[in-house]
Order: structure tokens, then sequence, then C-alpha cells
């Protein structure tokens, strides 16, 4: 008897089918007595659809109008997911993201919710009416629509399950749970019973692409115990929570992160605000930069270098040498395409000052050469040739495990 | 300089040249200085598809939740409308119903517009946007979703005018206007220049399909000047108006109603209540009967026919048996499947008493069978044959036009 948030992404919802396997688990917890809010993703691929649709039309439409027309998608799946459970006979209401008092900051396209107003949400709990909410969307100050960025759904059910203090957010998706690498590729990786939200945190920032970061940071703000679990079988999936209980391993996880460029700035002079104009006038054009990595000063010069996504390349490259130019700067700037981020995780790495040596001998050793690279305290990052990403995290997985 | 409403319907939004066309003609009412507000219906038969989808989940979902699923189809079309004008660099915001402020009853599926609270609307004249309004929604007292059935765009559009007394409401649809037949199988049929509101309504309520008798209805209470035009041509439209300054035709036009049922009950035992149980059971299941006959008495019976749409047959059949077993009475019920209605509509009709006598003339030497026939003010109804229900309209409007 408690609260229980369920979230369904796009994948588990993509047709007839799956929309029934979901509201049958969503009656699964109703009949046990709990209430239960369900937080769905657009069906399948029609998020791309939409913003297809939308580019055929124009190329650089508002953020505002393309957040009135991809909102579209999970009002759909919130009607059709309703539908589902009133046709297997329980009371059930959709909510859209403005009627489910989400409010959210005006960066239309990338909102961050500010407050849930739980007013209606109450009302149909006390009804004891199953709601569904409509993911991924919200309202702004100025009651104009506003989407949450990609995996925002994520970021909806965790943010209600949070605000109405709900016992567990379920997070079902097309894998059963967090594992300590991508099995894709690393046959040995193995699924973990329970993870840390910090840890969770490090391997969704580095590409493990189970959970969306922003959700995870609610989660962890909050405390709110977040299971990550397959919709596609009944097995118990990863539960992520506090680590205060867990044993703290010295390594969770490895993620690799692909479509990465490394930009390295040499022999920058070293005034005491040239890096930070750098990195400003990058920010200000949302490049986002990653891994940034800065040499002690050596001749009164220093060197830099950051990863950014190879879709940013050219935008990047030109502002820095525009940035170079404006003060005769003989710093010179060298570009590594296609390159790749491991990323070891560890909630107890501090402690053993091994991990990195491990970790470099594990590469040394499958013969790969790395090109960069930096540590956390519970976190260590090293930069790698594209095609030896899978090999890498082989390599590291293998030592860990 | 003044304000314009137009409004587009599904046929003329289906493809991407056809939103750019109709945001070129909303770009040509603004450049002359006036504010302009679009109101867009859903994109083709995308409302269509949208139902298929709800029935393949649910047979009987429930109309709330229809509501939520297909007002998705507004929404995109909206977006997409915005996004046209947008990328032909004009000022431009799309609202939904409920940002629109458009106030509805609570009939999910059928709503009327209580209320238009103009604040936003306004707001965004004052700034000089062109408004998109997604057509075809409100919200209702509960803060719902709620549409306003099918046609429910051109209410929309109609109270929007009406709330905010536009000069103009311009209704685009794949026709060029108003005309005296169906010009597909009438082929003199004629395109009006103008019609009033009474007789635009006789037409809309016989089958004419240009423009929904709701909002006619709205239109005729405000005084909105409505002009029926091509979405697809240059050409004006017909305008419909209050008739003062118009000369009044004796028929204006002629339409055609379809698939229809006749019922009769003959030998009804006159108690002065059993019309009207008879009528309210019906109405209370939702069906809908037109053109009812009440014959005078005789002999302490009397006679009633009326018709009802053919899909309504069988539960209609079901209701006046049940109801006649409750009395043991001894009438009897004749059903005459699959007729047609033919409405003969003009403003001075009532001025020239030669009408219904020359229609009469018309159909017996075209010999058509007239099942039975009504007549009010402005209308002469007759029930013929679905056979014989495109010849019933040519043999009429050869004899007026």
């Amino acid at each position: 008897m408690g609260l229980i948030v369920q979230k369904y992404g796009g994948t588990s919802l993509a047709n007839d089918d799956l929309i029934f396997s979901a509201a049958k688990k969503v009656i699964n917890d109703y009949i046990k007595g709990n209430n239960v809010i369900v937080v769905v993703s657009a069906q399948g691929n029609l998020t791309d659809r939409l913003i297809y649709k939308s580019k055929e039309i124009n190329k650089s439409s508002s953020k505002r109008e393309i957040d009135v027309l991809i909102s579209a998608g999970e009002q759909i799946s919130a009607a059709l997911m309703a539908m589902a459970i009133e046709s297997l006979g329980y009371p059930v209401v959709s909510l859209l993201g403005w009627q489910a008092g989400i409010k959210c900051s005006s960066v239309y396209g990338n909102a961050t919710i500010s407050k849930i107003d739980t007013t209606r949400l109450q009302k149909e709990l006390d009804k004891k009416n199953i709601i569904v909410v409509a993911g991924f969307q919200g309202i702004n100050k100025y009651g104009d629509v506003t989407t949450l960025g990609r995996g925002g759904s994520d970021t909806s059910a965790i943010g209600i399950a949070s605000t109405l203090n709900a016992d567990i957010c379920k997070i079902y998706t097309d894998v059963d749970g967090v594992y300590t690498a991508d099995p894709h590729y690393v046959k040995n990786a193995v699924k973990l019973d329970q993870i840390s939200y910090d840890e969770m945190l490090s391997l969704a920032t580095s590409g493990a692409k189970v959970l969306n970061n922003r959700a995870v940071e609610i989660g962890k703000k909050h405390s709110v115990v977040i299971e990550v679990l397959s919709s596609f079988s009944e097995k118990p999936g990863t539960i992520v929570k506090e680590s205060s209980n867990m044993e703290k391993r010295i390594v969770s996880g490895i993620t690799k992160n692909d479509n990465l460029t490394l930009i390295s700035v040499f022999d920058l002079e070293d005034e005491t605000d040239l890096n930070f104009k750098l990195f400003s006038k990058l920010s200000s054009k949302n490049i986002d930069i990653d891994s940034v990595l800065q040499n002690t000063l050596k001749n009164g010069k220093r060197d830099i270098s950051f990863t950014i996504k190879n879709e940013d390349r050219s935008d990047c490259i030109k502002i820095i040498e525009n940035y170079l130019k404006s003060f005769d700067s003989s710093a010179k700037t060298v570009v590594k395409e296609n390159i790749t981020k491991i990323s070891t995780v560890g909630a107890a790495m501090a402690g053993h000052p091994g991990v990195l040596a491990k970790i470099f001998e594990a590469l040394y050793t499958s013969q790969i050469d790395i090109f960069s690279s930096s540590s956390s305290e519970i976190k260590v990052t090293v930069v790698v040739d594209k095609k030896d990403g899978e090999e890498a995290v082989r390599a590291i997985h293998d030592v860990f495990f």
C-alpha cells in the first residue's frame, strides 16, 4: 500500500501489444492496493518523425513551435495507455503536462522542472484513479508548452515521484537493468542489483543510456528509490538508491561514449583569464565541452585539451581560431576526430589508488593508445581512438569483473 | 485595417505545399495591416486515423480519452502552420484550445463553446503576432480537453471572430463557395455570391457539408460576416450575412441527405403523452430523429413517421417495439431503408405558395415517388428512395434555376 510511479519509454509502447503489456504491469501494482501514476513517452520513433516533418516545413523552426509539435507524441501515448487500462476495467484518467501541474523553466526544448503543483494529481489519486501522465512536457510561466529535452520522461517520472513521496519510481525500458558494461559487446557484463545515485550519475553522464542523468540528479536530491527494469520481462531490475547500506564496489560499471572529437590547444599564453574566456565563448554557442585537461604552466604557457561532440567540431574550431587571433596568440590547435571516451565508475574508487594503474595496464596489454585521461573521486576517464573503443571496455571490464 | 479570422479544413492542410499556400493567404491579409487569427483542423484524414488507432486498443474508449487523443491532430497542424509562417519571416505564435481561452461544456466529443477568454489572444494581437489556433478543441470546467464535434473548427473560428468582433471570418475549404446544388451531379448548379444565415442554416442542417450548422448559428447570433471560399484558388467565395440588404430568393439551394431510414408507426393509440414518451426514449439513446410527421387523429389513433440515420436503425426499432409492448399497443411499425431526404431552401419561400406544388410537379414529371414531405417557412423537405436522390435534385433544380 503506497504510491508507485512507473515510466515507459517509446520502445516499450511501440505497438498495441506493448501498450497492453505495460497496462497490465500498471494494474498489477494497482490491485495490490497501491496508487499508481504512469508516465509515458511518445511511441517508438514518433518524436523523430515529427521533427522530420517540421524540418520539411522549416529547417530552423522556433523551439517554441517544435515543443508544441512534439509534445503531441506523448499526448497520443497517454490517451492510448488510458484507453488500454479502461478496456481492462480499471479507473483511469490521462493528464497532459500542464494538467499534471508540471511547471518548468522557459528554455524551450530543454526545460527543467521548477515545481510540480500536485492539486490535480492529488484529486485524481483521492478518487482512486490510475493516472497516466504525458511525459517530457510541462508548462512555463508564459503558459506555453515546453519539453524537458531528450530523456525528459525520466525527469517527469522521478520529479512526480519525489514531489509526491512515492515509494518507488520504476523506469521500464528495453534493458533489464544497469550492467557493468554494455552486454552487446562485453559478453561477461553483469547486471547490478543495486547502484548508488553517484555511480548511476557517473554512468549516465558517461554514455550509459539507461537513465537520464538529470532525472538521476533529482532522484538523488530527494532520495527517490528508482528501479530500472525491463518492460519485456518480469525479472527484478537494478535499484538506484543512497549508497549508505550498500557494500561499496571499487568499480560498478564501464561505459563508452562515441563520436567525440578531442581538441587540444598547445602553448596557450598564460594570462589569468584566457582559458575562462575561451570556455565561456564556447558555452555561449551551446558547445558542450567535457573531460577538460589543463596541464601545469611551462615556460609561461600551458596545454589545454577537451572533448566535444563531432557535430560541434567546425563551430568549435572557428571559435577557437578567432579567439586566438584576437590577441595574436602563438598557440596551436590540434584536432583528433572520432575518438571514444571510456569511463570507469565506482563509488569506492577513491579508497583504492590502484584503479588508475590497473586501467592503464589493461589498455597497455591490449596495445591501445591513450590520448588523454583524467580521474575524479568515483570515475576514471580515458580517451582512445574510436576503433579501439569496444576492445578497451572489454579489457578494463576483464580486470575488474 | 481590422481583424480577420481564417479557418482551414483538413484537406486544405493535407501536405507541406498546401500548408505553405494557406500560410501565404494568411500573410496576404497580414501585410495589408490586419490582425490575423488562423484556425486549423487536423491534416487530411489524421483524425480518422487516430480514431482507428483508439479502436484497435479499445472499441469503447471513454469520450474523454478520445478527446485527448484526437486533439493532438489540430495541435500538430497548429505547430506546422506556425512553422510555415515563421519560415516566410512573419511573427507568429500557435495556441492550443486551452491557451486560446476556449471554454466549453463538458460533453466530451461534442462540446459547445460557453465562453472565450480573450486575455491571451489579445496579448498576442497587441504584439502584432499572427495567431494560429488549434481548432475543434477547448477546455471544460474540470480543466480537461474537450472537442467540439465534427466540423468543430468552423465553430472555433466563428466563435473567436464573434467574441473579438472580427471584420470577417473566412472559411477556406475545398469548394469555392455555396452552390444552389451539388455541382458533382447537378451540372448547371450556380455559385451564390451571398446567402442569409437562415438559408445557410437550412442548407447546412440539410446535408450541405460546406459549413458546420452550429457554427452558422453562432455567426447568426453575433452577426459575424462569414465567407466560404476555396483554399485552392484566389476567387471570391460566398458571403453569409444578414439578409436585410439582399434580394430574397425564392429558392437558394437544394440539398440531399443520404443514408437515412424512414420509420413509420401506424395506428398509435392517442394517449396525450405517448408520442412524447417515444421521442424522449429515442433521444435518451442519442438517436437523432428528423422530419417528424404526425397526422391528425383518425378513429382515436394516429400515424407518425420520421427519419433516422441508417446506423441507428436496429437500436431504434428495438426501442419502439419495447415501448409499444409496454402498453400492449396494437400499432404497427413500418421501416423503409435507404431513403434520401431532399431539402429545397429559400428565404422568400413563405411568400410564394406555389413552391411546394412546383416541387411535386417536378418529381411527378420525373416519375419519382414521394414517401413523405413537410415544409417550414424557408424549407420544403421531401423523402424519396435513395436511387432517385440525384435525379430528384436535378429535377427540382431545373424548375427554379
